[in-house]
């Protein structure tokens, strides 16, 4: 079982604090990430054109939720997630901290969601964080307003 | 039949730009507008503990995306409309242009979306537009940016 750092440690964190009955406390951590790993053959048997499945919604708001608290973690600023996806799997993933919109990924076919590995998974999580704190260090203070 | 001006003229366009196939075309703007009103008896009776109504999402949406535009005539910045709400009619909506916020409402019980009168939903739209302007104002780059 190797320890899990950086943006894994994040999501395992967030996944745990979803958990508000304490019953994923016996999973270890790779069960729990398990699910964000999806390899491309599998990608490919889940039908788009399907509905949303909500464990799916689930865990991608999970991911994004993950993504904003390293960056408050990296910036200081506070910072919210905003997820608009219609049934049909399409949609945008927002992040603003303060007043300032650190993050905005188009979304199609989240009926998909998921990475090829678990090093995937941590370096577009990582990514992102590091994207956005660029982003929050060009207007700090935007992202610093709470008015 | 009186000439609908300011917001409700921007809902309105709103309301047609969502008819794609034409299907509104032969109804009074009046008529169009008439399920934006919601009397205090009328919200009580409908109740919150249901499943939001897909009629109901497209309606709030339709009025955040028409502030947005309304946004976008006051401030000459692209505005956008993020909407993040569960089944059970709590959570967000977010308007903003370039990277900035300009508008953060939180959400609840919108199953029982509605304003007591037009004159209301006019003055509701017309708040959140000049609110969002000052805060374009505010931070006129960021507003701006398009990175």
């Amino acid at each position: 079982m190797t320890e899990m750092t950086g943006f894994l440690r994040d999501l395992l964190d967030q996944v745990r604090a979803d958990d508000a009955y304490g019953q994923l406390g016996r999973f270890s951590d790779e069960r729990l990430l398990a699910p964000f790993v999806v390899t491309k053959e599998e990608r490919r048997k889940i039908p788009a054109s399907c509905d949303l499945e909500p464990a799916t919604e689930a865990r991608l708001r999970c991911f994004y939720q993950a993504v904003a608290g390293a960056i408050e973690k990296a910036t200081g600023a506070f910072s919210t997630t905003v997820l608009d996806i219609n049934h049909e799997g399409f949609g945008r993933a927002i992040v603003f901290a303060g007043r300032l919109v650190v993050l905005d990924d188009a979304l199609r076919d989240v009926q998909r969601f998921g990475f090829d590995s678990l090093d995937k998974l941590a370096a577009r999580g990582e990514s992102l964080v590091i994207n956005a704190a660029k982003i929050a260090e060009r207007f700090p203070e935007v992202a610093r307003d709470d008015s």
